[in-house]
């Protein structure tokens, strides 16, 4: 295991994060710090950094490089954005933290800060297509990805602090038709920004996670996960429009809404509102991921292409993590998945005609259905429900995410009682149904993994495979082994009364030689 | 990281627990396996291990040591208890199964069987004495535990099967009295039984887990633990007479009664029920924990005696498996037991007036506040209260647990607005109040702990001592460093606008020279 931090200079913040890594690449986060520097402060007037801002910046930054040492880290990567960017005085400040502290710090191009963004998005979902905005307080960065790489790239020399200042927003808004015209005009000098209609906004940094923090209060969203939640224009809308009617004095009561970020947060908003009025984007997605792990995956990965799935890699990431026995994990994903799709005609819905991508949703809920055991082995399967839902697993949607922890908690019930995490009891409503399809993959998969977690009894793999056929009154799982399985069957058949209560038809086995 | 295998073979099943420990004795379950092979089955006829149970036990131990193979376990510990210790037939048995297996089975003594569950006990409960009893199929294990060393055991050669048996419990139960009776003739073969009012039942075993189970659920308990959990003798017996009246078929319907156990119920709940009232003890402690664990224990700790301190223990316990900077954990918990109680004259309440022992409180919630980063870094505070409630940490009642839960997921709440485990939200109100001393409890000692934690900021160690004076409008905590510590007093203050209002007096710090 070794370490590795990234330290962050920003216009109004310096950050650091130290994460655990692995050859292999896993890696997790161990520590963030943060101290409000600012940096940038009073740099519109003259371009320089301010003697007092240097002076906590290297007080900050010598806080940071003991800790380093003091954890041992192996790595230190540390850049500077907008604020050094410009600041007339950059050498000069940059040979300071360079002889007090010995940290050689990277400044970033506005391209470059854009570009570290993309790969902490890209390395973060799954997705193909979309418009990466990163709002900063003096610049936004913005991303054309497409096919997973960079389109096109560039960084807006202003951001939520200067539309703010300029258009005297710390207070009410009255001038939104101003800013309306405003932005519009900037936006419409990159040609690129028009027709990206059918692609999704994705946001990043913590301005735009206020508008879906905000959003998500308001609907008593019932999940506290911001990665990939989605909101669309509509929403961006009200939000901007509930803010811009607000004093200082009452934002700070919106539920949801930083208080730290209550001043600037009408230009934060409405810059986000108005590029999607601009570009007509319905879809904003919300990363939780920017240019911290865009460093940490430029660092880990060697070349310049994406992860190819970032589902199976966060997955990987997390049975590293937790040291769990990954080739249990790989054959009982296995048995899992071919059980399943065998037994796709037992199902009232044709799997293609579910609203989400069920292969991710069963592959994750087997692949981790013992996660769980790391809290503690007794109801492990309630903890891997737990860990599902809050380790940071990318990829997928919070209905598919949610659907595999419920699956994944429904490996080792007893009887189908299920009480904790029952449908009826903890109530998620507004993300999945407590009926209907919702609840018939949740209960059938659940009992597919069961017995294919029976299966591998052995910690061997000695199933060699495994056919199912539907009869009239019973299912039959004829499993190949050149091994005697009885006990395996034996425990698989454990859950027989569910399995027929379920697909109203008897489970039967029959074990053949190969 | 070492493997340990614990097979245990009893009357009704063959168990195997799978450990992995290391050489400072830190552990983690990561397996279990049960195969009700009913060994015993018939053995009252003629006490001899029929021939289609051995051939079952022999397919079980061969898969049992089939998966030791496949996980590379280095050290196997099979015991077997009544079944095979009465057995006319119990070295061809054994010989048999070493055959077969290579297994080479220890044959417990009744007093050995009680030895182990007593280690087990023992290891995981803060108790000085007690009377742990294990409720068997076919015996019942007494041990009488004084400052934690045997002081009496005993193996009795009946158990909820045998009772039931002699009964005729499978149904109803008509014979109260006949029972009392009898079980009052038994335990009054034993002297030492008498006069043991003021110590503890400590309960060992399914059976009684059972009965706890049944308890919680009726009165809608809001924890799902039953390690440590308390009932008394009425409640004990209101649960033997309601499933008195109840035929097997309506037995099966008691939410908490395991179905497999509804046949032999009355009779096990009636032992327990008739030893409470012939001892006189008043309180009935569950332990999740027995003879398996007692002999990891046995294994793990070369002495024997108990370990020290079951809470320090396990708290390291779980540091290891997690994977945590435990020398930044020891010293914050060094810098906040010093704070809090210098700052005892600021709360309401003494803290020896306190129902609960306040410095086993502070003390896990100071060393597992970062115990959630495993999960996930982000909003760890909220996973250390998953993993501290849920994980297994010995020798805290479940108040005591709940309040160190409370406590550090208070670490790190932004401007106390704690909203996901907030008093006032999720409710744990049957077990801590929502305001008075508790909650007085929870805010201070949570803000005292994001303190302690802003001062090793540099994870170096370099505060000194730190020296708390109570002021009439403000208290001033004098940090005494040999280093600059400017940054980790202003991430201290961090948490002034907190502290102002739950102290009512303002936060200062002076940085002192030592």
């Amino acid at each position: 295991m070794n370490k590795l931090a990234i330290m962050d200079i920003g216009s109004n913040s310096i950050k650091m994060i130290l994460v655990d890594y692995r050859r292999d690449k896993s890696f997790r986060i161990i520590d963030e710090l943060k101290e409000t520097v600012r940096l940038g402060e009073g740099m519109h007037k003259n371009s320089y950094l301010k003697e007092d801002r240097i002076q906590k910046a290297l007080q900050t930054l010598t806080l940071f490089k003991n800790l380093c040492d003091a954890v041992e880290v192996d790595e230190i990567i540390a850049v500077a954005t907008a604020a050094v960017r410009e600041a007339a005085n950059q050498q000069k400040f940059l040979d300071r933290v360079y002889k007090q502290t010995g940290l050689e710090i990277r400044v970033l191009a506005g391209k470059e800060e854009a570009y570290y963004d993309y790969k902490g998005v890209v390395n973060s979902f799954d997705l193909d297509s979309g418009l990466i905005m990163d709002v900063g307080g003096g610049s936004v960065e913005l991303v054309l990805m497409e096919d997973r790489m960079v389109k096109k790239s560039v960084s807006l020399p202003f951001g939520a602090l200067t539309i703010t200042e300029k258009f005297e927003l710390y207070d009410e808004n009255n001038r939104d038709k101003d800013i309306k015209k405003h932005l519009h005009q900037e936006f419409s000098k990159l040609e690129w920004l028009k027709n990206l209609k059918n692609i999704p906004l994705i946001g990043v940094g913590g301005t735009i996670r206020n508008i879906a923090k905000i959003w998500q209060r308001k609907n008593n969203y019932s999940l506290e996960i911001l990665h990939y939640y989605n909101l669309n224009a509509e929403n961006v809308n009200s939000v901007y429009k509930k803010v811009s009617k607000k004093s200082i004095e009452e934002r700070k009561e919106i539920p949801g809404l930083s208080s730290k970020r209550a001043d600037i947060f009408i230009g934060a908003s409405g810059l986000v509102n108005y590029l999607m009025d601009f570009t007509g984007i319905e879809n904003l997605i919300i990363s939780g991921k920017g240019i911290r792990e865009g460093l940490v995956y430029d660092f880990l990965l060697n070349d310049k292409l994406p992860v190819a799935d970032v589902l199976d890699y966060s997955i990987k990431n997390l049975l590293h993590n937790f040291d769990l026995n990954e080739k249990h994990a790989a054959r009982v994903n296995e048995l899992n998945k071919n059980i399943f799709y065998q037994l796709e005609s037992e199902f009232s819905f044709a799997f293609d005609e579910f609203p989400d991508r069920i292969s991710r949703i069963i592959k994750t809920a087997a692949l981790l259905h013992d996660v769980g055991t790391n809290i503690n082995y007794y109801d492990h399967h309630e903890h891997s429900f737990y860990v599902i839902l809050n380790a940071d697993l990318y990829g997928l949607t919070h209905r598919e995410l949610l659907l595999a922890a419920y699956i994944s908690a429904s490996h080792r019930h007893n009887k189908y009682s299920l009480h904790k995490y029952n449908l009826n009891r903890k109530s998620f409503k507004d993300i999945i149904s407590r009926k209907g399809n919702d609840k018939e993959l949740i209960r059938k998969s659940g009992i597919i993994l069961e017995i294919s977690e029976s299966l591998d009894l052995n910690r061997k793999g000695l199933v060699q495979r495994v056919e199912v056929e539907s009869k009239v009154d019973h299912i039959l799982f004829k499993v190949y082994s050149s091994y005697d399985l009885r006990l395996e069957i034996e425990d698989a058949m454990e859950a027989a009364d569910g399995f027929e209560s379920l697909f109203g038809k008897e489970l039967k086995f029959k074990l053949l030689d190969v």
